[in-house]
């Protein structure tokens, strides 16, 4: 065969012989490059988002953790009758299901609280009550992403179940407030914050003490429109749809605007909820709470009675929790929760009542990143080594891992390029300093520290016995 | 209506009349608990499961960091076609793969490479080179489960990639090094490990000295036999896919079964391979990184130079690792990995060369285990404070805060029951220390510490000045 020519396709030469046609094999020619592209409602998250990330879920957990929370995790996979017909019609609509290939009905779990309670059901003997646990894990919702939410997110949840305990509302109260402390203090800053609690029980109390005890659902909804109704429209639709005199709506109305300091809305509703047993227990609920997460330190203002919270229209049945940052009351609630009175009732005859929140990771997150509290790097280290002479290689490595023996992160450059490149790379990650050796450095064995953000630099001694020290002191200046 | 009797299904009372059929509506009837189960390959863990597991990754993550990888995160769902005919056979058939509800091919990942060069590909302009990631999170593969594999596990993988020094390749092996080195040491014993190396140059020159360039996989298929088929088989076998003459295949086997301490194998690679480009930088690099581990304070029998190993027959190109701990030599490779020239090449046309490492979680877990490592423990604190009088509950919240501020966890029993009950709950989580306080140590501002696993207790006060110090000192005795 005698080639005059060819030309090369992906890395293939092709010779063209005189009188041939030209013949690529298909196997060649669809070998084309595949968009690489997320799901739309799907992020990647990059270093200098993933680094802050992991910042505040340790920060969150070692609050948790602190309480005796536990951590638990649940498979991302379930059998769809354990998911379907849990959360709400949409959260049926959105869950992203289908049969696997043993032809099982599956699907991808859309909270933390479903499986949680599939989990209790089914282990509950073994792990014994009271049971603290958290989750810190992604679910999946099929949700519209116009409205800049996403189909893959993460939720944080801590609850105590098997318990009836005011003391557990408690706890849960004061975990909340040193989650929220720990996230909202900086060294230059507090951003402040209130937790506002309230119980379904007084709600249920005056509700009782009506003789209106089954119309929660429609007085509650009925409630949320007070803000943009009225207090005419909402005392009307209350009349319509729970079928409450005038009389009995207003009363309705004077409890769920009850205003004032807390000892002034607690007294007001101990005198409207007189002889009403339910509603007083939800009060001295909430007096322990406010009387305790004083003896644990929280500032006064910290907490706040606000009868007009009402989360979970079915599911709640005591406290209930929802908090604010004051700087940013358009964010919404960042962490939520209240008392349960059945977690599990699908999957066990076992009763088992608790309470809980859910830390919207996402939402603090964006809140944090407004108040300009969230610190920009791309990098885990505070030193960087460049590869200032390749002859050198040896000695940075030795020299590193001495620094990572002292507890200090370095990252070494890989490869021999000019110094200004490198230090550029490590400038751009936010690291803030390099050591630098040169030949001449390495001879008289000492080193130049410098301060990546100052542009200062000071030369510090290898020795062994010095070094520890000098280095230490001058990464903490 | 005039009832005489009934019965209770399901809380709800069912009148039976004089005469009349008993009649449970269907929708009572059909109440049923839904069984709580998972998927077959499926797990839950438990707190004394999660916990350990959780400080394992802490340390290896640490560990990571500590280097300058950095984290990320992708999503579990891709396109379908980012993750097909991306591994084996195998891995598209064990593949959980759906259509969503807008219609788009989507699936689980089955590893963390293949989101790995596809975010690599999408971002790699923004992120710049060298860049270096670990990535711990869940992959998915519909496997049998017969074999004891599970469908969903951890992998915890760390890359470096856009450069193709040597110096990464030596701090991938010091990254395999500190982890397994900080996993396996404890305060009482240290598990001896080895880390592996290898190079695929070395073959390859091998095969480029013999004009066997092209026959790599035939000839790598074949020494993977030799301890079972011993050399004569094999070398009939490279004769036959390889095309090998005799002579060729007994040179192959020269260099595959080069043998003794380090140095004696790398000596006698450089003769076998010498005047062979490639396989002598194979050879240098592996002197290289023995070299900078020994700088940076690894103990000489740490590294092996094993020219037997020979890990993914097309896709690594340069340096291999594989690690075993030496008192469990059948559980296999616990971190392993390689120098690979192109990460996401099916993605983009920037070459992305790299090296990195797998670390296997489970599998070094259950080594852990097996090795009587893994600490027992439920629970997350280190106090436990009974509720031994229902009246001190306030105090006993202040008291747990105070503790708590000094970074000491508490779990504080949210009801009161019997002492003996509650200090069995607290031993049965493995917590160490109770802090007793009844009334009379209250009125004295004293609390017991209990030590729950000797059974000594001693007396310390709650004053502010001498509490700190007291507790603090009594748990680290």
């Amino acid at each position: 065969m005698f080639y005059c020519g060819g030309f090369y396709y992906e890395k293939t030469f092709f010779p063209i012989r005189i009188g041939c046609k030209v013949s690529i094999p298909d196997s060649q020619l669809k070998k084309k490059l595949i968009e690489p592209r997320t799901l739309k409602g799907f992020r990647d998250f990059l270093p200098e988002a993933m680094i802050p990330r992991e910042r505040l879920i340790d920060r969150v957990t070692k609050v948790y953790r602190s309480y005796g929370f536990c951590p638990i995790d649940t498979p991302v996979l379930e059998y769809l009758e354990i998911l379907m017909g849990k959360g709400s019609e949409e959260t049926d609509k959105q869950l992203y299901r289908f049969k696997d290939s043993g032809g099982r009905e599956v699907g991808m779990r859309f909270d933390l609280t479903v499986p949680f309670a599939r989990f209790s059901a089914q282990h509950i003997a073994e792990l014994g009550t009271p049971f603290k646990r958290y989750h810190l894990a992604k679910v999946w919702r099929g949700e519209n992403t116009q409205a800049g939410r996403y189909r893959e997110f993460m939720q944080c949840d801590f609850d105590t179940i098997g318990t009836t305990s005011v003391m557990s509302d408690v706890e849960t109260a004061l975990v909340i407030n040193d989650v929220l402390e720990r996230v909202l203090r900086t060294n230059d800053s507090f951003t402040k914050f209130v937790v506002r609690v309230n119980s379904r029980k007084i709600l249920n109390g005056t509700l009782e003490k009506l003789g209106l005890a089954d119309k929660a659902v429609s007085v509650l909804r009925a409630l949320d429109k007070l803000a943009k109704i009225g207090v005419d429209a909402v005392v009307a639709e209350m009349e319509q749809t729970a079928g409450a005199s005038d009389e009995q709506a207003r009363a309705i109305l004077d409890v769920a605007s009850a205003k004032g300091s807390n000892e002034d809305v607690l007294r007001r509703l101990e005198d409207l909820l007189s002889g009403n047993e339910l509603g007083l227990e939800g009060v001295a609920e909430l007096r322990q709470i406010l009387e305790s997460a004083n003896a644990a330190g929280a500032p006064e203002e910290r907490f706040v009675v606000d009868v007009s919270i009402a989360r979970g229209l079915d599911y709640y049945t005591g406290t209930i929790f929802e908090s604010f940052l004051t700087d940013l009351p358009k964010l919404g609630s960042v962490c939520s929760g209240g008392r349960y009175d059945n977690l599990a009732e699908l999957y066990t005859r076992q009763k088992l009542p608790g309470v809980g929140a859910s830390l919207g990771l996402d939402r603090l997150f964006a809140g944090l990143e407004e108040l300009g509290m969230v610190e920009k790097t791309a990098s885990t280290v505070d030193v960087f080594i460049p590869m200032f002479d390749a002859n050198l290689s040896t000695k940075y490595c030795g020299l590193a891992s001495r620094l990572r023996k002292l507890g200090i992160g370095v990252e070494l450059y890989p490869e021999f390029q000019k110094l200004g490149r490198q230090l550029k790379y490590a400038d751009k990650k936010g690291i803030k300093f390099a050591l630098i050796v040169g030949s001449d450095e390495a001879e008289r064995n000492v080193a130049n520290l410098k301060d990546l953000r100052s542009g200062g630099s000071r030369e510090i001694s290898l020795d062994t016995d010095a070094f520890a020290e000098a280095i230490v002191s001058a990464l903490q200046s």
